[in-house]
């Protein structure tokens, strides 16, 4: 292959043509393709017919940003860089993510910032967000609190979207009383993209921090399709909802907390009941061992998936419609659910925490409804009410953390709030 | 206590009081009431303080309702009855869930049914559908085959919503090249509640199979909150997305099939490029006792979460994002996720088939784009692509029982609409 990476080429396989940047690689097998869309293909060498060069790549320069200084009549944000798509550059000369970091650098890839806030930039690690464990959430609390003797105006964390709802939750729980706004911002496309959502994301959660007397933990991304605004998102009530779009992070069983324009100086809060923290700033961190399993309720549940979790601490099962599981009998096919209940009923007693959650995604569940689900309250599973199952699960794991009794009681409280107990049957969706 | 079951009794605990029916009931420690919304609440006898009756049962006489006669220039539909809140009645004088499924029963319970078809009326089953199993599907499957040979123009299915959109599913592969139209219906709402949904439903579907050529499996449910229409939607394309909104049911990377508008007679196509079987009737039955599960991706997943599902014949891994589960090492943190990823390469070679979809619900798997999942193909995982998560929990347990090689091919072909290859990026959700 004469290609170099950086190069624009054709390849050409049996069935396909795909036009694209080289991109440098370790693979033997395989060449990889970053494709106009933006999105990296990787083609097999063996499936390669041919290879054209299309245009060589160009010697980059890099300028070298400036040094900033301190404009004293702005407040101070700090950024804390946990990895994913948003503030990374792929450079094509050497494949790699570049992360910018330095406050510099930053400002040279978000030159908005400038405007808005003096930046502290600080890295805390560097890794896609689905590998993350309990142990990143007390490690980000750390590093806030630590960089809270600053005394910034507000955090930004930086994070993968994939799991920065999870991550929204375990610090809002963490950072008990916290007094400045934690706002979390992804990105679904990256920067290299046209359509990439990085600095408007990231421009919106520094407007509203320096604007607004919020205090918690937030989300901000995207509200919609268009390039008009951002929503700060409640971090115990917002999931993603779509594999790409950019409006992928919704609000469930509640609403946006405000929305930031873009081209306009306004900020509207949309929610003006929202959950402030209040009280001392404590830190309460997760143990870092805990095993708290999610067990998704299908066809054809046997006993055995429900004795798998017997020595957890705590299990979400997210179970169907109101808040239901295979677990009543009704005819000889069905008898089996009998047994299913039985298991239920045996890791209960054996120490380990159940909560029922709905895979509705909205709604709220209610176990009063139907008499097999009295049942289930009657052995001992406690429901989930209007709390997610992501936020369910983040808080099971939070709660067995940090207490040793009236754990039922501290999972339906509304700590941070996930449970408002606002929710009406036909309002949010 | 002196109220008997029918009476409308005033109940009052320490801290609060209820109005409603009681209802009869075999509990010793409880009192159920049927409240004014159409829930039912149990209370425990020990914190009972009063118990005041408001107004006793009245006898009620049923009305026998009249005997059909056949309208030969009406097209005949068969309802099917598996179970669900549709078409059933709380008796107040019993307690008991009265199951209309009389022909003339049912017509007094939907009397516009009798302008529309003739009907016939069988029972096949009576449970709530979180408890159905594979070979639930199996009975209904055989049931309408056998109704087949009474040249029925069309079939209504009723059935409990929390697990509808499985059941369309299966039966969509079961009823291989089926030449006329299956709908399933259910009520978010019992038919004794002023909202109820299970009459416009019920009509809705009649209407549908009576007016259309459509053929196939499919879903009639309310279209929004108001009382407009009702959507068909696509039997391998929908879930229940709200614990008990009338509008629950949202086509999933597609859009509804039609909409049968209540108070015309109007009956809208949306989708005209929706899927229709050909070819020969045949039918292709579940394993009953196959074993598949569903893995949902959370933090801190441990590699004993993966070897659970060892003998099993296969895995749907719902995990986050483009289609990503926790198995990259970044960091002294992640460094046991690498070991998540050797016991999924331990699994699929001990010859459980691992599918994986995202917990995002809207959206396509994409797992070219980033280097972590091109290792996950390398080890044998197949993308869900755009199939929904429920819907390929079906499949992969139908292909699984009907097809012994090339399992990762027919899961990925458009088999019954399920991966038509239709989405765009933005557009639906």
């Amino acid at each position: 292959m004469n290609a170099n990476p950086g190069d624009r080429i054709e390849v050409r396989t049996a069935e396909e043509s795909y036009e694209g940047v080289l991109m440098p690689s370790e693979s033997k097998d395989s060449i990889f393709l970053k494709l106009n869309n933006g999105y990296n293909v990787g083609i097999s060498k063996e499936k390669i017919r041919s290879i054209k060069t299309l245009e060589k790549a160009k010697a980059v320069k890099e300028e070298k940003p400036k040094p900033v200084k301190e404009n004293k009549k702005l407040p101070t944000i700090s950024i804390l860089h946990t990895g994913g798509t948003i503030a990374s550059k792929v450079d094509y000369k050497t494949g790699a993510v570049v992360a910018k970091f330095k406050p510099e650098e930053l400002l040279s890839l978000f030159p908005e910032l400038e405007k808005i806030a003096n930046i502290r930039s600080i890295l805390i690690s560097n890794l896609q967000s689905e590998n993350m464990r309990f142990a990143h959430y007390n490690l980000i609390a750390n590093a806030i609190e630590k960089e809270l003797k600053n005394k910034p105006k507000g955090i930004i964390i930086t994070h993968g979207t994939d799991t920065m709802h999870y991550t929204s939750a375990a610090l809002s729980l963490i950072l008990e009383g916290i007094d400045v706004p934690v706002i979390l911002v992804g990105a679904q496309r990256s920067s290299d993209r046209g359509s990439s959502d990085s600095a408007t994301n990231m421009i919106s959660a520094a407007k509203f921090i320096a604007n607004t007397k919020f205090k918690g933990v937030g989300i901000c991304m995207h509200s919609d399709t268009g390039d008009e605004s951002a929503y700060i998102l409640p971090a115990m009530q917002t999931r993603k909802l779509h594999t790409s779009r950019r409006d992928a992070f919704n609000p469930i069983n509640s609403t946006p907390i405000a929305e930031v324009f873009f081209n306009k100086d306004e900020i509207r809060f949309i929610d003006k009941k929202h959950y402030m923290p209040s009280g001392d700033f404590k830190l309460r961190l997760f143990g870092e061992d805990i095993k708290i399993g999610i067990l998704r309720s299908h066809t054809n549940i046997m006993p055995e998936d429900i004795s798998y979790f017997k020595n957890h601490k705590g299990l979400i099962i997210e179970g169907t419609g109101l808040g239901h599981f295979q677990t009543t009998s009704f005819d000889d096919i069905s008898k089996i659910n009998e047994k299913n209940k039985l298991e239920l009923s045996k890791i209960i007693k054996n120490g380990c925490t159940v909560v029922l959650t709905s895979q509705c995604v909205f709604g709220r569940v209610d176990m009063n409804v139907y008499s097999p689900q009295r049942e289930l309250l009657d052995i001992g599973v406690i429901p989930g009410d209007a709390i997610p199952t992501d936020t369910a699960f983040i808080k099971l794991a939070w709660v067995l953390s940090n207490y040793k009794d009236d754990i039922e009681k501290v999972m339906l409280q509304n700590l941070r709030g996930e449970n408002p107990g606002r929710i009406q049957e036909d309002e949010y969706m």
